[in-house]
């Protein structure tokens, strides 16, 4: 790659779309990728990439480059791009950046750092293209045609003198009346909008369920700040799914951006892990504490896998159900009762069903109705429980302000275990004489 | 609710936005959900309403609703949308109903349902607003001003006069040229397209990385069949990942429209308890097996929950990176080898993190420093292979072409249940002069 092929590389960087260059350049370490960038034509091209890289490997660029390269790079980002890009450096580079762009640019960004992150202010453009109510259909179309510096115009908001939000316009609109009207006589005055305050994923799942291309973001006074577009209600979108499967799996969203290093991937996973292994060795005391009665019933032990793993398994399911139905509104507080009721038959259902199927097999292959009977129970008892804690546990989770998704995976699993090991030899104990 | 109030009801019914009334609908059973959609005034209103709602909900509401009503209900849907929930209800529902409809729309309705289910065919609209190149600016803005019927239009698409795909315009783009120019001369002929046999969820991968508001679909040919507008693809992108995350926890996204009901929702999960069942089973046959050891040294017994659970977790871990890197395009098969050895690496680093702290805590708690490295190994093989495994399993699903979603949980879980139990007793028998 770094042979004299540098000027076919550099009229094909200049061809190829900025997504499917940063696509590409994920295959190179981040030296590979610092050339890449600066063989690439067209400052507004780099920033395109730059921007469409993923979020954690822009430290290490940044670095890497020129700080005036970088600079001028910044300069051509779209100030919402921009925040996110600065937000994301280590903080004393950022302020350098912050006071090497030029002003006017520098105070927007400043601006929208002052947003908490995945808040609405923090994913907003301020590049919103807005009117005054009063002005008419033709000085809006002139103001259309010089407005090139706006992403995505497509809605023309309009305000008040105070720039409150009071109106909506379609561009269409705009060609079907005549040039002589008030842009406030044919408005549409029910706006959608959000406070800049609310959550990322809130305003994700109203664009979502309103099927809006863009929603305005207002302060607590309804005046206009900036816009979110559909393609930034995408990639939230995306990013709040994958965290939550992740999580879930009992890792975390930052491991993509790690790439192939493995240290750092195992540190990030660890945590998690080392939570089953106190678990499981809690459960493994338990089991300690009644060795007497497996010592006496040997054949006891044959269960033991298929009753923590079932608990394990039906407790994920129900968590995961309430997991994602939180994340997608479907779920709220007020139907908890309902949802727990509705796990709780229908934990009881499939442990009928597979507490009747155990104790068959039990029956049989060690010739012991008993046991049967032992593990049948055990395996309903177990199922049931774990589908009731697996509501309790997530919505417990919730409740406290902590990701649910987390909770799914370790927690749920391990008071499972503990659960059905518990009922499993009890159960066992209680019959012992029978057994034995 | 069925009382007199039913004037107010249908003043609120009238001023809410579709999709919240659609939201509400779900709070109620599928009578009153017919009532009150018979009670919203305005058809269009109603059918919006309807394609808001959960597609399964769609034959039982259909079933209930009077034949004239609902075909007229359908007349007010986008073909897309009365494509869509005509491919829900039965088949003989479906045909009565396409036979009811006027001809033109039937004749749409009919072609969008000889897509297959989940291809960009099956979820495009045919309402695209195009133009042919040769016309000129003027006569386009015409055009568009006549163009209520489509809907979303913010990009022209140019066709030469075999409806082949040439160029794209923004209707910015028409406002700031001479009003005699020809679309031909001012249109980018650079257009992004998919084929109508694509995967929907390939569609909206592209859709999101190239950040577009709706992206044309032709067909082989490269004529033009329809248009996929941004908020389509926002669904098939949540409910993709709905899926996935449900697949995982060895459910399905059916599930979440049955609502309530137990039986059903039993009857879905259940295929998916009694694989992990006859793992279960399989893996106690082996503790059976290894009886012997466990008689003798029952102080193994206590570290068993902790060696199945922390390979059913890392195995579960390596699982959901590869099934969500799948689904959003950031793996792919040509990097597997890569995966495969990060993971190996990732799994061997925790494993001798974990095999030190479980050979400590055994060798303290047993007072037997054999246990704690019997222990201590076993935990660092069964990770690593769990690690593997998890790549293995879910690479393999993926390459036969069943979702690897639903290999992440029951499958990689028992596999590694197995190995797991078969690589502690075997270290415990090997060493088994020095436990004793």
């Amino acid at each position: 790659l770094r042979r004299n092929a540098t000027s076919n590389l550099k009229k094909a960087l200049g061809k190829i779309h900025p997504a499917d260059i940063a696509h590409l350049l994920r295959y190179f370490d981040v030296h590979e990728q610092k050339t890449l960038l600066e063989l690439t034509p067209d400052l507004q091209r780099v920033a395109d990439v730059l921007a469409e890289l993923e979020p954690d490997s822009w430290p290490q660029i940044a670095e890497l480059l020129d700080r005036d390269y970088l600079i001028s790079i910044i300069h051509e980002m779209a100030d919402d791009d921009s925040a996110v890009f600065i937000r994301s450096l280590p903080d004393d580079l950022g302020e350098q950046i912050l006071i090497a762009l030029h002003d006017d640019q520098s105070d927007d960004v400043e601006y929208l750092l002052g947003y908490e992150e995945e808040t609405a202010g923090s994913i907003m453009s301020t590049d919103v293209f807005f009117l005054n109510q009063d002005i008419s259909v033709r000085h809006a179309i002139e103001a259309l045609q010089d407005s090139e510096d706006y992403e995505m115009v497509f809605y023309v908001y309009v305000t008040d003198e105070h720039n409150h939000l009071v109106g909506v316009l379609s561009l269409r609109q705009l060609l079907t009346v005549p040039p002589t009207t008030k842009l406030a006589d044919i408005m549409s005055t029910n706006v959608m909008r959000v406070r800049s305050d609310m959550d990322q994923e809130e305003v994700a799942q109203m664009v979502a369920k309103y099927n809006l291309l863009a929603i305005p973001v207002v302060d607590d006074q309804g005046k206009l700040l900036g816009l979110i577009t559909v393609d930034d209600v995408i990639d939230v979108m995306r990013d709040e799914a994958t965290e939550d499967i992740l999580r879930m799996a009992g890792t975390s969203e930052e491991e993509l951006l790690l790439g192939y290093k493995s240290f750092q991937i195992a540190r990030l996973r660890l945590p998690w892990l080392l939570t089953t292994l106190v678990g499981g060795v809690v459960t493994g005391t338990l089991m300690w504490y009644y060795r007497a009665t497996l010592e006496q019933v040997i054949m006891l032990i044959s269960f033991i896998p298929v009753i923590t793993g079932m608990g394990g398994n039906v407790g994920g399911q129900t968590s995961t159900i309430l997991v994602r139905g939180f994340a997608t509104g479907r779920i709220d507080f007020s139907m908890i009762r309902q949802v727990f009721l509705k796990e709780l038959r229908v934990g009881l259902i499939m442990g009928l069903v597979c507490g009747i199927v155990i104790a068959g097999v039990a029956s049989i292959w060690h010739q012991n109705l008993y046991l049967g009977l032992v593990v049948g129970v055990a395996m309903v008892t177990a199922i049931t429980v774990a589908a009731c804690m697996g509501v309790v546990v997530t919505a417990f989770f919730k409740k406290i302000g902590v990701d649910p998704a987390i909770a799914s995976s370790p927690f749920v699993q391990t008071v499972n275990d503990i659960t059905g090991i518990m009922i499993y030899f009890s159960t066992a104990t209680l019959f012992l004489p029978y057994l034995t």
